[in-house]
């Protein structure tokens, strides 16, 4: 089958992967599911990935196929399955978790001491089949086209989860500041529209995605660019800043205006990750604020994602690439070219 | 009457306050109490604001009698004033709140929109008598000594506002680290023993500050000075991490070892504030942690902390001086020479 | 003035209240707030006290006005209240807290150890003119008309109270039911609307309540009179049972649904307080639900509410009846003939 | 193998059980452990179970093999099994769970859709040999004798997990009420103890019981059977209640308490299910009360209190007999004259 490897770590996105001839896999335990990719979206995380940013985070052999946001169709399973079966519809989180450690006992499936991540520490879904086992399936509700869904396997879940955490410290009345409307933040928003009432207030340097920020239900938006966010953040909240700040961006720019947005006790969620975090300890005493890291999300949260998709509350914006065209994807990505999100469609 | 009173910002800890003879103060509104103070403990902030490191954050009129940490005998009352009487023992909460004001309707004393801070933004303790407000008192049980329980009214509650944050995500056969064993530490220390059954990893610079951590309840104590806390960590935890980690210190290296030694969804507390943080935003991806400010504590949390002294649960390491050789009492912390917590007595 | 006073507990709705002409009130306290009252909503609670149901759990000196939904406009204030000055709109949360005990110091208004009740303990709104306290009043935004806001004084913040606690446990996919679409009911679903993105089932036993409840967001309704309410939430969520239950009725039988209806780990929340709970102890353990008790709500929670009713999230269906009629009022609540909710004008 | 079986739903605990010789079982699936069984709990479950009070809850086809509480040896492993291997010490949490399911991957191991629980739907350990599967077995840490652990299968988790509840919503000056210090009681006392700084009253109708609870760490102390229990909490909390009630007999006196003696805000924790419930609704309204059902514990809870076991904070008191006399032990349970817990020995 066709599969798109990464050989080693370059900066040029003109040449990071290339497509080779491999080996479909073989399910080997009595708990695999193997995929039909029908859809797999491209990431800033595979770009990051290409660069070697990962590197000191998680072992690689490379080669490696790459793509950790995957949805298809069930083409094979093990022997012991009985949450899916042949021809079913799926979504896939992108971790193959083990069900017996104690994060995996906590639900805390990200923090699994045995697990492969999709792309990242094993073969991904850049490809026609990708091999996942049962825990990392999730069966698509009727009406749910596999291509469309497939990003959320990943972006989808990595906002949802932040969105959450924010969620859950927001009352009607507080402000949510999201800083990002791309891939992952214009799931996010809505999310956090559909999930509280709090008033939102979108931070982008583009207009197109302030635009789609307030069809998606944002309150306000601000063209970082040319406004003063710290200024419109204190006008907007009476000088107290925003609850909850969700960064999609993450760079030193952004976490940097932390001490000025953020409200006594609030949050600022770390999802974007590009730069660095640098404020004296006292900044985060003086206004007892907490930057706060999010990795991804767990498979229930993908449940509830879907059930979102379901519902009809979340919707994604996304342009199709044939696997051919794959590192014009990655450049695209790199330039900041992409409207919501790239999804690849295998052979 | 006497009182210790900051004219300017300096390094110079030898004389950083002069003692000053000033008018005892005037209950103006129905709510005042008027406190004979009978401890006051002194505190690393009182060197912080020495130093003009709170200029930028709060708005501080020189000359002004620093001291936040509290406890007297309660010598007037205004004419609304229910709680306590003339002659009640009692502590004080170091913000005098409005009880109006939307974070004082959920309790968050801390975020008061129209609060004065004793010693920061409004004359302090380091003198006879002290101004506050009937919600900023707490009446002591019976057998509890003014002097010996100052301290808990800034150092106290500030580890138990802390080290309640940590407990409420510690489970049985979970790891929290204690950084830094001085004033706050070893209260926090014992706040960690009463109220959880976590496994506590105490490290210090000073061996005999570890003996203190020891027979307060601390499992390991580690030397950072001579042994690599992050290797110990992993060594203690399987290579999983402290689920939580209290830096009372807050400085640059100590904020550093949060990548290596904080588990996967934990926190490290910054209670300390000298340094900086200084991290990549994909090493909080990575590990899914969180820097979390923290900064002292609710009056509710004061009460519960006055309990468990009642419990016996906590006790204070004290030394005890005169207002006289409160500049001496300044150097010696500047030094690290302080053992425990020291109080000042005014004549 | 003018005021609707209770003399003796009675069943006969006809002759419950009489208008008495009575002194307007005097402020005594620097905190004191006199208001004008624009409109005061009638509640069931209302016919409970009049049937002298609240005898057991509330100390109540006759005669005394009813009237704890109110909302008017400021007349006179104590000498050290900052909050509001004359002229200003406000709603009036029903209960007069000290802001000094512990229960207030945690945000927890309704289990103030000094309160007064509005219309309970302490004459009410029935009336031309309220005296209450600074701690009692929000005051109104813009635009917001005081006579169309006053059930929310009562009604709506204890709809918001029993909602916001369902909706810390309602993650998107999850079913909540509501029990009774009437004066609480309407709100309380709009609320979960808002703020949630679970699938709602609303119940009750009039076709007219079940089309406003379409119309408001429920998902799914139920004629209970007709069909089986367990067999239909059985359906709905593959026998499961709704994560959350929110009882405004509170009878016998709604009560003894819970079993049945409620999903394992879920809550029975009892807002409607005509009946009981008779259940085996054993049914609680088996499915480890919980029967929860709901009273009234915070002040920081009205405050929210307002926030919902200022961002149009949530509307009140109302019928308004001047203060002469009120016993006519009280009359049709007793025979379920009101829509929504009943506000009376005083002249 | 020996195993001791029930034949037919009885009132007469001499001859509950028999002794039958079956086919020691067979492992079928990849995760499938089999174990040589050291000790096994009785649980007043098992009363309950042959009294035929579970028919309505849970299928059972009899004969069935009875015995939930369980520690002993590995003796065989599926093929894909990692967790243990033979000879491994272990504790078996009493529900086999499928690790699929949404409960599942919740960490919610007691709400599994596909599960089996020893003694009570399958087969269970009141046997020389237990079939159990990978997520139900932890393994001993070094020096725990199974025989010893064994009744904190049940006993001890069902005890914890409701603790755990409790602990979240204690702080430190609260009080916590334990009703019963038994078989459950005396290992919830100390997880109280090890876990927070509340005030422990415990209520028992036998001096001796008593005893114990002051030993294990009750402050005070409530003959039931000579002394008012609701006098007694008003005294000791100044009229305001116990913030939170552990109920581990459930009869109707007990939770006809609950409107008495818990606090404004709290609840009464339904563990011990003899009895019924019967309460006004306006009781759990005006005091905002919660009865909250609670059903043994979480996989990961039994970890937890492994590791309080490891750490010497709660220790049991045990008596141990040979299979042969399970029925004396299902009399004497009956009669209320075990001390601690029983564990019987399979030959």
């Amino acid at each position: 089958m066709q599969a798109a490897r990464l050989h080693e770590y370059t900066d040029d996105m003109s040449e990071a992967l290339s497509i080779d001839d491999v080996d479909r896999p073989t399910l080997e335990r009595s708990d695999g599911v193997l995929i039909e990719v029908k859809g797999a979206g491209w990431c800033q995380t595979d770009n990051h990935i290409i660069e070697g940013m990962w590197q000191e985070y998680a072992p690689q052999d490379l080669p490696m196929t790459l793509g950790h946001e995957n949805a298809g169709i069930v083409a094979e399973t093990g022997d012991e399955v009985t949450l899916v079966e042949e021809g079913d519809p799926v979504i896939c989180h992108p971790v193959q978790t083990c069900g017996i450690c104690r994060p995996c006992r906590l639900g805390e499936d990200m923090y699994c001491e045995n697990s492969a991540f999709n792309g990242l520490t094993t073969d991904g879904g850049f490809a026609e089949y990708l091999q996942t086992n049962e825990r990392a399936v999730i069966p698509l509700p009727d009406g749910v086209d596999p291509t469309e869904i497939a990003p959320h396997a990943d972006a989808g879940i990595t906002a949802y989860h932040a969105t959450k955490k924010a969620v859950r410290e927001l009352n009607p009345g507080d402000t949510c500041v999201v800083i990002g409307v791309g891939g992952l933040g214009h799931i996010g928003l809505q999310c956090l529209d559909a999930m509280s009432a709090a008033d939102i207030v979108a931070a982008d340097i583009k207009d197109d995605a302030l635009e789609l920020a307030t069809d998606l239900g944002a309150r306000h938006t601000v063209n970082s660019a040319d406004e003063d966010l710290a200024d419109i953040i204190a006008d907007l909240t009476d000088d107290e800043g925003a609850q909850q700040v969700i960064d999609f961006v993450g760079r030193d720019e952004t976490t940097a205006l932390a001490p000025e947005i953020v409200a006594a006790g609030g949050d600022h969620h770390i999802v974007g990750y590009g730069g660095h975090i640098h404020e004296p300890s006292q900044a985060l005493v003086n206004g007892e604020f907490a930057f706060r890291g999010t990795l991804v999300g767990k498979y229930a949260e993908l449940q509830e994602l879907v059930a979102l998709v379901d519902r009809g509350d979340v919707e994604l914006r996304t342009e199709r690439h044939d696997l051919g065209e794959i590192n014009t994807v990655a450049e695209r990505l790199e330039h900041n070219e992409i409207e919501g999100r790239a999804v690849v469609l295998p052979p």
